[in-house]
């Protein structure tokens, strides 16, 4: 009777089947396909990656990844550094805008943290004020609190708009300005350029998405032109998504690669034109669900949007060769509608088991607990692995 | 260092302006005066209320609203019943199917659990196989394990579909079927009916509600009266939300509210035109947020959809009396970009704090580990409680 229970869908060992659903299964071996192909693009052309671990939430990943190849993680939130660095994770970017004072004290805290373990902790600015903020927080944990504390440095970059529209100067002069900035601080050490476009990972065409990311590469060119007639050198361009690394990488200008969500595959990154040179990703990430209601025309099972996010469209209905084609339709928090997709009229029965692929995998991880790992099938396979979401709800 | 550091956003004691971002935050006084309003009102009209949890999925909560007066509670999930009897409640009604085994068993479970306490355990059912799996498991929960257990009786409501078209069988001889059917097991006794119209509940204007209650009104006697005649007592009709409990009120037919969302009130369910008898109910949930980026035409706040449901609309801004008016457009997983409303042309500055009022209040407080109460005002209130979500992501 334990509150706990609640957790805990399935046991390690047991067949697929008995998973109690709602439940966010992910296929490992898919999954690990997925980070085997990650790592050998990252190898072929000689970048970093470091893949962004606001997806999956989960220190046990974030080990799986660094061990494929990766160079640390990126988060977004500064909870999340602090539960990756309490796992055991000491390279951690920020890829975010930081200004709460409260908050940089703890940014400042984890440099602290990673630095008998040789880690180090990035973050992105966009403003003066954010880069003085950061200062004075780094020069207070240095000198602060009872201990001898280590001088140590946080990596810095500025980030760009290259066509988000959302956070980051606009490219050149302004950038140039908190580079500048960046450096009059002893603390902290300009790293490069933050260049994430997140508006072209979902643009369908490949061709869309190549110009997209040719302004950006454009942008990002003419900033370090900028910077470098300052002497200042930019050492690093990092960005870039599932939707668009095969162009970054192509433009022997990113030198880091942040995309995550390839490992799990959402349904929206699956509507995108493949670009014919990136990996082959599998969908990894399933929303396990029961139809608990059947209906003349709809059927009803238990996953709503509080099973899986609908930010980015509902969820598909994964098609094993003898079931039936459905389409989901929104029932509410608990419920999802189901009924028979076109060119069909068949709908499942009570207690039949079905598999969603969520629209989109990172709000959607963040909705659950744990996340069951399974090898071998999602029909016939076991029962793996049980992977904490340790950083669910960690939004600060 | 902690993990847990990151779900900490406020202390007791501290002032609001403290709370660090984004944070779910409850103005107590609001809250207080709606949850008395309601009260009031379902004693004014001799009803039995019993809210549904699933709204704040606390048991904190839960024991406030029955110490004003609230029988028991609704849940949606087995596993928020069980998180409800391990925190102390013993009237619980599963507004909902289940119809996994493993589920029934747990359910079955619970009813052993309350039975020392008095307490009674309730169910929704729609189909003959759910009833018959349903009574399976209360005998095997009688006759199983090794201690001698309690021959426990579980309540079992009727749900039929009044104009929802998600779960429920259709008003009349079908209801009659199952009523009998449920009759036929010693473990269950027949409550009455599960009469919910979810569309209703947010259609804007007052008469268009009237109808559609009418027409739920009149499903329920039709029910009624054909189970009447075949000697079946209907001894409790159950439904009802916030946005039509005045019209089941007065019906006369309607004998317990299950309306939740007036403890809070959502931007959805502010946009309803509100029917002259409602109690007037206030916003008393908000996102607390924080602008982390300026631009010319607009700023970025640090709360997007993994810090608020956007299933039914984007959050409002919260404006005071002397700050910009604001408009809120999605900014992703973690961000929100705010403009000025139509004749404002005014921009929030960096670091500024904003509340936001969300679209959907239970969808957002499951996005959540806490929330942060507070008295006196969002502006120079204090923090008096941090309210545990317990039943956050158990949705078995």
């Amino acid at each position: 009777m334990s509150p706990l229970s609640a957790s805990l869908s399935a046991l390690i060992g047991q067949p697929v089947q008995n998973i109690d659903t709602p439940a966010l299964v992910v296929d490992l071996d898919a999954m690990n396909r997925n980070l085997g192909r990650m790592a050998e693009f990252a190898k072929k052309h000689g970048l970093r990656w470091r893949p962004h671990a606001k997806l999956h939430k989960s220190v046990q990943l974030a080990k799986l990844q660094i061990a494929a190849g990766a160079v640390g993680i990126c988060v977004q939130k500064t909870a999340e550094a602090e539960i990756m660095v309490a796992g055991g994770i000491n390279n951690i970017y920020i890829s975010n805008q930081v200004i709460a004072p409260g908050k940089l004290a703890r940014v400042a805290a984890l440099t602290q943290a990673v630095a008998p373990l040789s880690g180090q902790i990035a973050i992105a600015v966009d403003s003066i004020e954010g880069v003085s903020r950061l200062a004075q927080a780094m020069t207070e944990a240095r000198t602060g609190g009872a201990r001898n504390k280590t001088a140590t440095v946080i990596d810095v970059f500025v980030e760009i708009d290259v066509g988000q529209g959302r956070c980051g100067v606009a490219p050149g002069e302004e950038a140039v300005a908190l580079a500048l900035e960046i450096r009059k601080h002893p603390a902290l050490r300009f790293a490069g350029l933050q260049a994430y476009h997140g508006k072209a990972q979902h643009l369908r065409g490949v061709q869309e998405r190549d110009e997209a990311i040719a302004e950006a590469v454009d942008a990002v060119l003419l900033t370090r032109h900028l910077m470098e007639a300052q002497g200042i050198k930019v050492a690093l361009v990092t960005g870039t998504g599932t939707g668009t690394l095969v162009l970054e990488a192509a433009s022997g200008v990113y030198g880091e690669l942040q995309a995550g969500s390839f490992m799990f595959m959402d349904a929206d990154y699956a509507q995108n034109e493949r670009h014919p040179a990136q990996p082959k990703f599998e969908h990894a990430l399933f929303v396990k669900t029961q139809v608990i209601s059947t209906h003349a025309d709809h059927a009803v099972c238990d996953a709503g949007h509080k099973s899986h996010a609908i930010d980015s469209g509902l969820p598909l209905v994964y098609a094993f060769d003898n079931q039936s084609v459905l389409d989901y339709f929104n029932g509410g928090d608990e419920h999802g509608i189901l009924r028979p997709a076109a060119g069909s009229t068949r709908l499942p029965k009570l207690g039949d088991l079905l598999w969603l692929i969520p629209g989109h995998c990172d709000p959607t991880v963040n909705l659950h607990n744990v996340m069951i790992g399974v090898t071998d099938g999602l029909r016939h396979g076991t029962v793996q692995s049980i992977i904490r979401v340790d950083g669910r709800g960690a939004m600060t």
